[in-house]
């Protein structure tokens, strides 16, 4: 399956918290920390935990850019 | 400033190709290629230009995770 | 590989218009027609045409509710 | 009222989950389930319960393209 | 009808550029300009132009916050 | 440092809700307010605090338009 997300960043997870609703991760990516929320359903239900190996994934019209 | 945006990677434009109301931007941060799509307005206010060195910013609700 | 964006709908692509940088994609799902905007280098690399199978996916931070 | 957002989709609320600042709602529509995180105060104004009649609501520059 | 988006403001039309598949929108609420990109299908089916009073809607998980 | 997000609006805080995981801040711009959905972990870096003069931003790929 290949989805039009043009950013899949391949990485693992260091952190995670979940609330009743939401979960929060922190993926590390390289030198780079990427943080997520999403559902805390899908944390569940993907099974998430530390030391995961993710993929973080974020379609192109999310990205800012920020220059000097 | 400090902004609310949990990430925010430092990277340099690979590509950017600009039409009348969109830009795309290649932007390559680390290993990984970043890709991004602004407002070509906004392209033309930071004159950003290949080889700038450039921040990729997302909100952290913006981030996905794919677990195999 | 399972993502976490809470929505992934199975349908057909009924119409796909592709410009420089961006494509419209409308998606029959059933009774409805979705649409959905991404970057024509997915589009192409993607090879989406008329008549595909493809599943519409939205995170569900994405979606909102609209009560009478 | 007529809103740019391409994708509004006919269902009922099936699961409706609050938080103190979030709420997760599940909705039907046709042979899917749609799934939403609003804020909680959104939820309380909307006064939304299970078994409403609503619309899903999704801008079409969040709709992500999945092909085998 | 109701939509659960927190953010709804009332403004006119300043400006509006069309292309194909994408149109940028510049209203004026108060003493700001909020601009926005719809798709060209929105923008006609709504009959958009330079005048008109419409309202901008933002989803709040949409919303980031800046501060010195 | 400029961002390419092309709203960014001037307000002070007059609402800070925070949970284990988000944050809901309710920001007053001119007449009126905005709401946003933030991380906890970037209020709490932010330090923000109702009163605070703070900029609301948004991506203008995320703002709709609604006309009667």
């Amino acid at each position: 399956m290949a989805l039009s997300a043009r950013n899949q960043l391949k990485g693992s997870i260091e952190q995670l918290t979940t609330d009743n609703i939401m979960a929060h991760v922190v993926v590390r990516v390289g030198e780079n920390l990427i943080e997520s929320v999403i559902t805390r359903t899908s944390a569940d239900e993907l099974k998430l935990k530390v030391g995961d190996t993710v993929k973080v994934v974020v379609k192109s019209t999310e990205v800012m850019i920020q220059k000097d």
